[in-house]
């Protein structure tokens, strides 16, 4: 088995969210797991002094079109959240928390709470949001409260998008596989390429 | 045959230089003809209120890399020009000025300028150094470098920016089909995708 593929998202990115739909997909067919790693846009943006994509003129117009019609193809009904931009946060805090404590949840909340906040309307910004999308995957919502408030928890968090930050993370999805890093969901052809090739 | 795909483009543009290697041929595989329409981002991103892309921390530095291995991927030997960002204008003049008076050398002019400029290290960004690309194709020297100057020429150029970003048209390259715009060279198996269903 070859070294995971690293999947670096934020909740809160539907691009981040239409990669979510195929990499798992993408690692089974090459015979690679996928480390799921959510991030805060939020966080890396001040370092990189980028503006969230859906508020920038012309660009922002075309991505909320492009969305939805990329969505399509993939066979997602991708609406956009009634709450944008919302915070990622609770949901990311509460995946760490899962992939600590009860890993085999970590991954299907994570695709849950995708799926909440863009196929569902639901509102995952708020630890409320979260805590319903995880209990219902069965985790019990008293520990997931305290969980999103746990300072050991946020620590966890701040560290990874620290990490991700350091290893040039700069956007959602961003994709590395052996060392190469892929950018964006038009960009999960390429990963299938490398893996399939070997590296071109 | 059905309508032209338009292809917008800016010379200095590396994902234009892309997307031209490959436009032409996803068009012919479809009954389409390609309409070329050259513009200048630095006019286009003073509306938009966007950066070069090659500037911008952490994205410029992942671009470079992923520039050379997109580019190896298509069989071509991109390398980043000695003086970049280099001036679009005179290369976009004389592409708009053989497309009114010569248009069978319009595209051959296109794709030779862009290979001059992305893959053998030629400059492009002045009157001379165009005029040398458009001789090679057999284009008089003085009559290139007199459309250059023309003010006719100039206006048809403002003319096709100002269209294209009363169109939408925010980055290169700029692909529309059918009314659809796609954004991109790494959306070009959409455009032909969409080409290929009639839309989704």
């Amino acid at each position: 088995m070859s070294a995971p593929i690293r999947f670096h998202f934020d909740f809160s990115s539907p691009y981040g969210f239409l990669a979510s739909l195929r990499i798992d997909a993408i690692g089974a067919r090459h015979g690679r797991s996928v480390d799921w790693k959510p991030i805060l846009l939020g966080a890396v943006f001040k370092v990189s002094g980028q503006q969230p994509l859906l508020g920038i003129p012309m660009k922002g117009e075309y991505a909320r079109h492009d969305l939805t019609r990329f969505a399509r193809l993939w066979g997602s009904a991708l609406e956009m959240p009634p709450v944008f931009p919302f915070s990622s946060v609770a949901a990311s805090r509460l995946f760490y928390w899962l992939e600590e404590t009860d890993p085999a949840r970590a991954v299907p909340f994570a695709k849950a709470a995708f799926a909440a906040a863009w196929e569902q309307r639901r509102d995952i910004g708020t630890p409320d949001g979260t805590v319903a999308v995880a209990a219902g995957l069965g985790v019990a919502p008293e520990a997931a409260r305290a969980a999103i408030a746990s300072p050991a928890v946020k620590e966890r968090l701040r560290r990874e998008v620290d990490a991700a930050i350091a290893a040039g993370v700069f956007g959602s999805p961003y994709v590395v596989v052996d060392g190469e890093a892929f950018w964006g969901a038009d960009r999960l052809w390429q990963v299938e390429e490398w893996l399939a090739r070997g590296g071109w």
